[in-house]
């Protein structure tokens, strides 16, 4: 696929997943609507879905056709959305503006902003709960659903997604010095966790072998950590019309991240490697992983 | 059971509930430490785990014998305790005390109190999703527990707690006029919908019927409304020393409440009438429900 056809490709995708997402999205009615208007609005602001689409990617890829998955795939963009609204927080990173719009705490105020993160947060398990409503394979509903389940929390929380939020605040604010060690962990947790966790899902959801779902993960692994890289890198070298925003923020900001750690070329050559490997490595499986690996290339040496 | 006796046999539950608790409870270890120490901080200052012990009778009232309960009446405490954390936050009620402890943010910083609420918040379903473990019955698997886990979801959510919570910091900080409508959708959402939670998914796990869920739904709906009066009747006529905390705060803020539309007669009334009408209907089902009976006179007509 050239280039032009894969943009167009992913934006087809975009669509049909902004299609779903649309169908779980809650109504704003009643006494709590400004906190659903909130949350809707910060789901709306939203890019590529990424996150959905390796999703529903891995699943088709292991044989999975039912829309069992659905429900997962809306559940994975509330909770990256609830991520950033509240990573967006006075007392967090105090943005005001996200893809040149208002965050959600800065058009709706403080107090909605953390009550839409935890209603997004808590409406990402109502939403993915459904899936029970979409099947009566009773393997589907006492085995792979709730391995799903299990994977998506477990990936979100203090051993995921949340852990690595909080060792990289205190990164942040304590200006502890920059370790490698750590610096992994925050990467692999805050960036990696979520796409390991959408593509463990979609694995587990389509029952893929225990090997399988340990194969994709290493996949998923390899791909949150170029692209997390890849953006270090552009705040560096990026075109900041590209980009929409500054270059150099994170030198100024004295963000710890791998490129200060280890220079340009050497974090250019950690991206190569990490993705020749994920690509390799999606080569092994049986079914046609084209898409799949033009998408986490596509990722990987994205421009912004 | 003397009032004696029944304080005893509190207490005694109290921590055998919270021996259940401590079993789930994260270790406080690697690079997410502060906010793993946050979170056990916030769960061990809890009081006496009213949730979990409604829970925990009512699974056994229909039955319940097993420990597959046990996940939700850790998971129970997580959400009510993570509601406090983010209560407490100076975007909302700006509490720096307690139960005379220091809150979360104030003994961790805000940042810190952000994210322990949402560790919190996401391991709370971590946790209840444990169940799964707990049983090899395939209608505990495929049903029961699924259901249990829609319940406790929904409750917890912008249909249900959170949207009480919404709705009551909007008619706070917005100083919207006072109304019927309105008010009861705060009590029976920010109060009540984790009782309900409590008592209804006590009841599914134990796979009571649909008719009987219905009218534990109906019992808890009555002791979360009754419970939220007597905590306003009390702010205006309790004893500031049993209390720990000056009376009269409610006016002085212009809280709404059902005492200042009602008054303090009419308000009392409505309890008494509530409380029947819920030990009326407890006493309709064929176990034992005297614990439950007098647990929920006490929690109605409790002095602090």
């Amino acid at each position: 696929m050239n280039n032009r056809d894969l943009k167009q490709e992913i934006s087809d995708r975009t669509k049909h997943i902004n299609g779903i997402i649309e169908t779980y999205l809650p109504k704003e009615e009643g006494y709590a609507q400004t906190v659903l208007e909130a949350m809707n609005y910060s789901i709306h602001a939203g890019g590529k879905r990424v996150r959905p689409m390796l999703m529903e990617e891995t699943y088709h890829l292991f044989g999975g056709k039912e829309d069992v998955v659905e429900p997962f795939m809306a559940a994975m963009e509330m909770i990256h959305t609830y991520s950033l609204v509240h990573d967006d927080l006075p007392a967090m990173d105090n943005d005001m503006l996200r893809r040149g719009k208002p965050t959600t705490h800065a058009a709706y105020g403080e107090a909605m902003g953390v009550l839409a993160g935890d209603a997004l947060l808590n409406y990402a398990y109502e939403t993915a709960l459904l899936s029970f409503e979409k099947t009566k394979d009773v393997k589907m509903l006492s085995s792979s659903i709730p391995k799903a389940l299990q994977l998506f929390a477990s990936k979100a929380g203090i051993h995921g997604m949340v852990g690595g939020q909080t060792a990289d605040v205190e990164a942040e604010k304590k200006g502890l010095s920059l370790d490698e060690e750590k610096l992994s962990y925050i990467i692999e947790n805050k960036t990696g966790a979520l796409i390991e966790s959408a593509m463990m899902v979609g694995a587990t959801l389509a029952n893929a072998t225990r090997e399988q779902v340990a194969c994709v993960q290493k996949i998923a692994q390899n791909v949150g950590f170029a692209f997390q890289i890849q953006d270090d890198i552009l705040d560096v070298v990026g075109d900041e019309a590209l980009l929409g925003k500054p270059i150099g923020s994170d030198e100024r900001n004295e963000k710890p991240t791998y490129v200060v750690l280890h220079g340009l070329e050497a974090s250019k050559e950690k991206v190569k490697t990490l993705t020749e490997e994920a690509v390799e490595l999606l080569k092994g499986f049986d079914g046609d992983t084209s898409f799949l690996e033009e998408f986490l290339m596509y990722l990987v040496y994205r421009e912004k």
